[in-house]
Parts: C-alpha cells; structure tokens; sequence
C-alpha cells in the first residue's frame, strides 16, 4: 500500500509524509526513525546551534534513507557557514522557512540537493519559485510553532494554484491522521508535513512532560501570538507568530504584549529557566491544532504507517462511510 | 453524476451542497434557485424581521423541492412566534444557530421537520444532540459572518467524532470549489454549507457592489472581530464573532473594540445609513475566507453543477494529478 504523488517521487520516499524540522525537537533519532519508515525525516536545525548541528548531522551520514535538515532562513542568514555543515552531510533536501530563500539557493543547488520553501502567502511562493524552489510547503495557522493568519484550508489550494504544477506542494498545519492527509490530496497538494504529531513520538528529543501535555490537550487549546518570543527575548519579523498550548504564563500575558516586549529583558531568565527545568505552567509546549487528534506516544514509524494506511483506505472509499456512493 | 451521502438521503435531495441562511441575502430567490439545481436551500431568517419572513417564506409555498429556514436561535427566543410562520411553510429543516435550540425542538419536530444544528465546538454538538438535531453543521473559523475560532480543517473531524455515526455533518467555512467538498467528505462530513460562494450568485439579495468586492478580494483579505456587530449597537453573545472582508471602517477601528462599544450608539447611524446606501467603505462585507476562490457572480444553479462536478471528479481521481496513483 502506498500512496504515491510527485513529492514521492521527487523525494526518492515511499510515503507522502514529511517531518517538521521542529527546533531541538527533530533530533537525528526522530529524523532517522521518520525516513527509514518510508517518509522524510527534516532535521532541525532551528536557529542554528553550530554544535547540536554538527552532532546531529554526524549522526545522519550514511543513512541510506533520504532525509532533510532544515533552517530558520533569517537566522541562518546570521552565520551562513552552517549550510556548509548541512550540506556535508548530504541530505536531499534544505528545508527554508520565514525570510528569502535566494541567497542559500545556489549552494544548495550546487551540492546536488533539492530546495525546499515553506510559505505562509503568494507572495513569499513567487520569491520561492523565484527561487529555484524544488518543492513548495503551504503553512496554515493551524500549525504549531512560527507560522501566519490563513488557514490551511484556504492556503493549500491557493499556493497549488501558484505553484501551477511546475512544483509538488506539501501541506502543513492541523493535521495528524489519516482523514488530514486524504483531505489535502484533495486540495491538490502532493503530501503533508507533520510536526505535532511527530513530537510525541517516542524518538522525538522533547520532555515527557511536553508530549504528556500534548496528549491531553483538546481542539481549541492552542493559541498563536509572540508571548513566548517576547517571553524569551526574541523578536521574530512579521507577519510570524508562533503558536503553542495556552498555559498559567500565556493567561498572565495575553493582551499585554507590549509591557511584555517592555519587559522582556527581565522576564527571559526566567522564562529560559522553567524552559531548561521542564516547568510547562510557565514554558511553552509548542504545539498546533493538530494536538485535538493526538492522543499517544507511539514509535515514529506507527506514526507514518498508521497515517498513510487511513489515508489510503478513505481515498479508495473503503473507510468513509459518509460517502455511500460517489457516481 | 451525484456524490450521494447520508446528508442527502436524510433531505431528500440530489447533492450534498447547501446553502447558508445569510441575514437578508438569502431571500427566497436563492433559496429556490439552489433547491431546483439539487441542493438545498435555507432561507435567511437572520434575526427575525416577522414582515420579510412572511413575505420570503410565502413565496417558498408549494416549492417542490425541499429547503429550509434558518434563525439565529438567540434572536429567535426573543420572538419565537416567528418559529411558527416558518413551519408554516412546511420546510423540510428548520436550521438554528447560536445558541440552545431545545427550547424549540419539540415545535420542530412535531411538525414533520429536521432539525439542523450549527455548533462551533464540541459542547455545542452534545447541547444538539441531546435537543433531537438530526443534522449537524460543523462551522469553522474561515466562515464568513458570525462563527468562532476553530478552523475548519480542526473543528469538522472533532464534530465527526462527536456525533459518531449517529447524524450526518455538514462542513462549513473556507468551501467555494469541489477540492473543497471532495476535502470534506475526507474528513468525514457528509456534504458542506456555502455562504460566500452563493453571495456571489445572481439570484443573491445582496447589492451588486458586495458582491463585486467579493469576487476582487484575496485570500487573508477578511477578517474576525466583533467591530460591525459594535458598530450598528449589537452585542453578540460570546464565543462569537463575525468575519467580513476589511474595509476602512475595519481599519479605523481594529485595536480599539473597547472604545467603540463605548460610542456605538452615537457610530451606529452612519453605520446603518451607509450599509442602507451601499457604502462598503463603511458598511461591512460580510464574507469569508472562500474569498480567496470566488471570481464571478454565475447563477445559483451553475454553482451547484460546478462544485459537485469538480468534486466528483477528484473523488474519482480523474483531476486530482498530485495522485498519481494510490495503491
């Protein structure tokens, strides 16, 4: 059973299902248990941590699965050599997200590997393609972490409809099952990229107590804002927001993020504090909407086949019962 | 060609396509024109103006093909002779939306019609439940006009879950195209409610220039808040808000909600004088997301014919090229 599309093809993967390159998260455990499950693992290479990157991309050489590392593309745009580093390690493909891809494209396209952008609008798909884009991924605000204010329902056909075939376009944003991967097949997008769902994972390096959270959380329980940016003295460029289950440190800020933003010099230690001791009343579990379908913390490969074997069922028709007949 | 569902054995009708019971614009023109192409229409009871529900609902006597009659269930148990006058036109649904329908289930019911309900989440979907709704419509945040905060994508597999088999649901929000429908009844809806899409149709009691600025705006061109309901002296129940396209009065005010509920009864006349006058710099659009795949004013019927065709054929896998085979 597998459910093949022009990113599986381009990719080189069995299943149309990709990692999110969630920062410190996507370890080079959970990036390898990913691609060796038949999808495609991103490492995370966040805002680049010169030694975690060189640790973990070590760790990925010679895995004969593809797999991706991935960046923050304004941060990486402060200390460029850490391409160099990613590159080393040969993966298929770069993964950019928030900010121009353009100054990393040739080096990229030098090492033989494949361009990955993810985009929040049109605007940022044209830059992308402009780009050399190999593949383009559609963020919906739905998604945990850094992200915008379109939905994936809304957003994923209208970067298909710019990215025009030339490109596979890769969903991202509220999905973690089945039911989410058959629907963005519909919307014209080649595949999906996972990141809550593939935090509680067992290979995922995040704390029990976060995965934990993540289960028990319930549609409507995350929220998207810059409180836990300004709360560790971050200030990301717009339109990005970053979204996260609603917690006590969360209730005590919204709607004063300006005294926050004042404030954030005093506040971070703190907040870094609770993040390093795993106190989640005050640090953020980072997590999108997706957290309504989470219930487990199964092995990354569970994950993979148990998405891609629903998917695959209600597409042929044989789970969705809504669905009587069709013609 | 027909996508036949539970939702349209239930209505008796030919496709899963239904009409949003729109405040003034879903008149009896439009209701009748989506029910003759095979859908369903619902005329927009809105907040219970008892001349014009007489005088729409008259016109839909004798109508051959099913439709109903939707209020605003808050409104309407401020006036719930008005409930009487629509079952008087024997509806084959009566639809309720924000707010406790039990009150007037039992009236429904014995008068031979559904009840459908909409909920915004999953308490809303157990108050239905337990009151008799036969159907339910799962509204996300994309929605145009007054809804709440889950999107779409999230909201309508939660609202599955609940009603477990047990009635159909209907997705709403986001939805102009058959990748939308065929989207949807992946996720296990049985059919999809459209307000936007049908705005934009001839047979609309809406002014031409609405309908015009639907059709020029983007995606990320509206907007959730609770400023038009300020502006003409409304407050709204919470969790609600309403969405419309952003305007200059939008921007005049976004920011400052607290301000206007404290002028709204000295804003309120110029806001109603311009919605009166067609003045949409002023009076607001009320659209959603599905802006975005909205570019003509076609017949109701036209509308109906396109999306049930696109939808069919991505079910079939016909058009849906990112799936270049599935098993």
């Amino acid at each position: 059973m597998s459910l093949r599309t022009p990113l599986t093809t381009k990719l080189g993967i069995r299943h149309p299902v990709l990692l999110a390159p969630m920062d410190i998260v996507s370890g080079a455990r959970l990036v390898r248990a990913v691609s060796e499950a038949g999808g495609f693992g991103i490492l995370g290479g966040g805002y680049g941590n010169r030694s975690w990157l060189e640790q973990e991309s070590a760790k990925l050489k010679g895995l004969s699965a593809p797999f991706g590392i991935g960046f923050i593309t304004w941060s990486l745009a402060k200390q460029s050599e850490l391409l160099d580093i990613a590159l080393a390690a040969r993966p298929r493909a770069i993964m950019l997200s928030f900010g121009d891809p353009a100054p990393f494209a040739p080096a990229i396209k030098e090492a033989g590997a494949l361009l990955i952008c993810q985009v929040q609008d049109e605007a940022m798909a044209v830059q992308a393609l402009e780009a050399g884009a190999d593949i383009l991924v559609a963020q919906g605000t739905e998604a945990g972490g850094h992200g915008a204010s379109r939905t994936t329902l809304e957003i994923v056909p209208a970067i298909v409809d710019r990215a025009a075939g030339l490109v596979p376009v890769v969903a991202v944003g509220g999905i973690a099952d089945g039911r989410g991967l058959a629907a963005m097949l519909m919307l014209g997008a080649s595949g999906v990229l996972l990141g809550t769902r593939f935090y509680a994972s067992q290979e995922a390096d995040g704390a029990d107590e976060a995965k934990r959270r993540i289960c028990a959380a319930k549609g409507g329980d995350t929220f998207r804002s810059i409180i836990f940016d300004l709360s560790r003295d971050i200030v990301w460029p717009a339109p990005f927001t970053g979204r996260c289950l609603v917690n006590d440190h969360a209730r005590r800020w919204m709607g004063r993020e300006i005294e926050l933003l004042q404030q954030s010099r005093a506040v971070a230690p703190g907040y870094l504090a609770a993040r390093a001791s795993g106190d989640f009343d005050v640090a953020a579990v980072i997590a999108g909407e997706a957290v309504a379908f989470i219930h487990d913390v199964p092995p990354a490969a569970e994950i993979v086949e148990r998405i891609v074997t629903e998917a695959d069922q209600i597409v042929q028709g044989r789970r969705n019962s809504s669905l009587s007949s069709a013609l």
